[in-house]
């Protein structure tokens, strides 16, 4: 197990940002607040302190030092944030395994990551198993378990989570690292190539977590979040850290409920139960919380919700503010630890109605602290402030990705003249919102002008009969590329849905001059589900194979 | 004007943590804010904005580069919040004088920080008079003036501040520094010997306002400060930079109040008319605003106020309280940033009853995130948190002076061990609530057993008649030292005032065994005034001077 220090300098003024040092405020300011694993278990923060020792000193047994990369498959648990303080806290690296990745880059990244140890929930045991063979690194296997039951398996397993803490030291002497160590990695998926690492330092993950506490407690508006929260994620603690709230609500001391499985009657179970205010989730999520017949009868009054992934179409915020919840957006990518903005509303628009909140609450939003973010035209020249100059976003901050892991080609476009290029195009409005309009390779090219698919995609949402739309660019003979939206009604208006109906409602846009004549879209298609990768976003790339031609 | 950079090795992932970038982001959030300067003048955050660049074109016209020393003599303004970020920014560095310095004091500081400009506000021209023929490199100097008139000195002065703006180029391109770059610096004055300098970095300086935000945004309690408080400083700005709450409330955008020199009528005046809500001061401050029989009538209610310098006595919390002022400690020296602990309520605790939460509120508090604090014997060995073990108060935090400036001796007293030693004893109770008892140098070492100074005045304080009180240890052949109480009466008790009626109210502490029977004092002496150092705090030196005998 090789040691993988970056710019092993000593720390400047010897104290170094470290993961481990977050976590004694709580332990000093909320020791009883409570840290909750769905309906199976409940434990202080006294406790979890403990238990990130015994954690240690258990994988220390394993032969885990500074260096070693540790691997981890489970469920949003209160073992995984366990692993989120004590693996990079001993000066171990924590990769957080995509549970949703197919066999062959499972084990492309559990090699190429180096992993030493996989820490596994027996759920996962069958995608190990079809792979096991192929480990080039992996010396140990901890099992994770909820049934308490020893699973039939061929994979090797030497230890059980619970029993690796029983047997181990209640204390653990974390190291002072150089605050520039390696923490975390984990693997982004395109909808093309072999997934790529992403990694991060204890520098970057205790910046990032001052930042988003700085912008989510610091700025009194719908976006204020303290320790009084009671949080749960709703996005995936093997996807970016789970945007990093773990670590920001452990340092609060708030208290917190951990889903396991995205179980829609579990979730809302915990959430009235435990009395959550506090949550993030992709809008495919939110959508299917706010749609369930069940969800209109619940007091859900006050929810915070953050979306992220992609964007917040306007009629999913209207009927989740319709059910009280306090929904708006944030963004960021893996590449960027993520948290670059919140759409969180400025002082004098507390009071605005709420359809004027909207706009504003699915803008993709200010900058948070510490982010230098520009919108660039194809010269690299920065574009003003005016709500219509569209070019590609480019950011700078203390938590970027400093490339890709092995992978010296994509790191350098990504990190083209000392920013950070997110492939993500926009404008930037007078008041400062970001407005993400589309992705770079999704952008619709007619006529030698761009139509952006998320704008349209935002029209069409607000038609009371749709429930999801896409809307992709289809090769054209005359025009380049034509916009084509595939529409999913909503489950009561399948039968009368016409196709015809949505062009006319988007033609009125056009009309008012919201968006050009050329980006009404030729077809309007109606389907049963719309494509999804692996994290739920829309799988386009998908979308246009099936309707190319 | 030699450059001056400590550690310029390049920054981590080519993000420096910079005070530039701290301005940022309320010129997105909150540009129509106001910063206000007494009855005189009120700026938008977005001409504050401007008015940076312009003072940094200026300096930059007179000379002033990076490594420069920028020093300033002024009351708490707009104006030096100017140059709180005009001047790091450039790469120079601030030197915040001590207006209360002697003639000797203020010339060792010019020359010993070698100051090559200097900011001097009208007032203090007879102060520069005094001692501008030992200058040995300043070379420019900028008059402050309120009164918009040419005063008559002997100062040779090259350009006055509004002049000096007004004739800049409004935009400024501050580049990008190292993090580790000194930005500012000041000295300590004890009742001994010549000033210290203390110096602070960019990163530090940054990282201090992310600890405190989150410390006191991140908290649901009472300390709870957002950016729709309304700040006042009560605190110079020349001393350890007004405990940093400048750049926090910068940071946030909230509006801010500026009140000049600190005369009560003004302060109470502006408190009311701007709707103040959050202010700090040292007790000597807050005694004399309860005190004053104006403010009986007043609306202070909800006016948060954090209360350093020296301990917050009980009784001076308990009128605090009783005007509805939320009042609270906090703690932190010259050395250290300052904020090392906050008297934070934890969430149990607000609903206990007043008498209770007066106990925690003069606690010196809990350690703010990414402080670690220990109370150590004399043999350096950690002491339990159990109420009771005293001994040294030890810290480390990314924001501690890295010593003495070209004082290598007293930088290692202060830095023996890695760990920066305050000088303050004290204990750590069950809870985490720091209790600092007394200065090392002023403890009362009677018989071979330790009496706190502090204590005896908290127990004094309390007593109705009394208004300030001090208690020092006066030579005694038989005990080595005895205690001695000196006693400032309340105006309507001067007259019937009762030495003996305090002893006996100090011997039922001890006869309920709050307090050792040697701590009792031998003597309490009425006085008219107790003897106070520059910065306002008790002069205990000069105090024994007088009475040992």
């Amino acid at each position: 197990m090789a040691a993988r220090l970056i710019q092993p300098t000593p720390s400047a003024y010897g104290f170094p940002l470290l993961i481990k040092n977050l976590l004694r405020t709580p332990l000093i300011y909320s020791p009883d607040q409570e840290i909750i694993y769905r309906d199976q278990a409940r434990f202080t923060y006294r406790q979890f302190g403990e238990r990130v020792c015994r954690l240690a000193s258990g994988l220390e047994s394993l032969g885990v030092g500074p260096g070693a990369t540790v691997a981890v498959m489970d469920w949003d648990s209160h073992r995984y944030l366990e692993c989120f303080f004590a693996v990079p806290s001993m000066g171990a690296v924590l990769h957080t395994i995509n549970i949703r990745l197919s066999p062959e880059q499972l084990i492309y990244t559990i090699n190429h990551a180096e992993d030493d140890v996989i820490l596994v929930n027996e759920e996962f045991l069958p995608m190990l198993e079809a792979v096991k063979d192929q480990f080039s690194t992996v010396k140990k296997i901890v099992l994770i378990s909820d049934t308490k039951t020893t699973p039939q398996t061929t994979v090797p397993i030497d230890v059980e989570y619970e029993a690796l803490l029983a047997g181990a030291a209640p204390t653990y002497d974390f190291p002072d690292l150089d605050e520039n160590t390696m923490a975390t990695t984990f693997y982004t998926t395109g909808t093309t190539g072999l997934p790529k690492g992403v990694f991060f330092s204890h520098r970057q993950l205790v910046l990032h977590t001052y930042a988003v506490i700085t912008n989510m407690s610091g700025f009194a508006n719908q976006a204020n979040v303290n320790s009084a929260d009671v949080y749960m994620p709703i996005t995936p603690m093997f996807h970016v850290h789970a945007w990093g709230m773990p670590y920001v609500m452990t340092l609060l001391g708030a208290k917190q409920v951990y889903p396991g499985r995205y179980e829609p009657e579990m979730l809302l179970k915990l959430k009235l139960q435990e009395k959550v205010t506090f949550s993030h989730c992709v809008p495919t999520i939110l959508h299917m919380l706010v749609s369930s017949p069940a969800v209109q009868k619940l007091d859900l009054s006050g929810w915070k919700v953050v979306i992220g992934g992609s964007a917040l179409p306007r009629g999913l915020c209207k009927a989740a503010l319709d059910l009280k919840i306090n929904v708006y957006t944030g963004y960021g990518m893996s590449e960027t630890c993520p948290v670059l903005t919140l759409a969180m509303l400025k002082p004098e628009m507390l009071d605005w109605d709420a359809e004027e909140q909207i706009k504003i609450r699915c803008r993709t939003g200010l900058p948070a602290t510490n982010v230098l973010l520009e919108v660039r035209d194809a010269n690299g020249k920065a574009l003003p402030n005016d709500g219509k100059s569209t070019g590609e976003v480019v950011v700078r901050t203390p938590w970027l990705t400093q490339g890709y892991v092995k992978d010296p080609e994509k790191s350098e476009a990504l990190w083209a003249d000392g920013w950070l290029h997110t492939g993500d195009i926009g404008f930037i409005d007078e008041l400062g919102y970001l407005q993400i309009t589309d992705r770079l390779k999704d952008v619709i090219k007619t006529g030698g002008e761009w139509v952006s698919s998320l704008e349209l995609e935002d029209i069409i949402s607000r038609h009371p009969a749709v429930s999801e739309v896409a809307v992709i660019g289809v090769a054209d003979e005359k025009w380049g590329e034509r916009p084509v939206a595939l529409v999913v009604p909503k489950p009561d208006q399948v039968a009368g849905f016409q196709e015809e109906e949505i062009k006319q409602f988007v033609a009125k846009f056009a009309d008012d001059g919201v968006l050009p004549k050329y980006g009404v879209p030729d077809r309007v298609v109606k389907v049963d589900a719309l494509p999804k990768t692996s994290v739920g976003k829309l799988n386009k790339k998908e979308m246009r194979k099936q309707f190319q031609g």
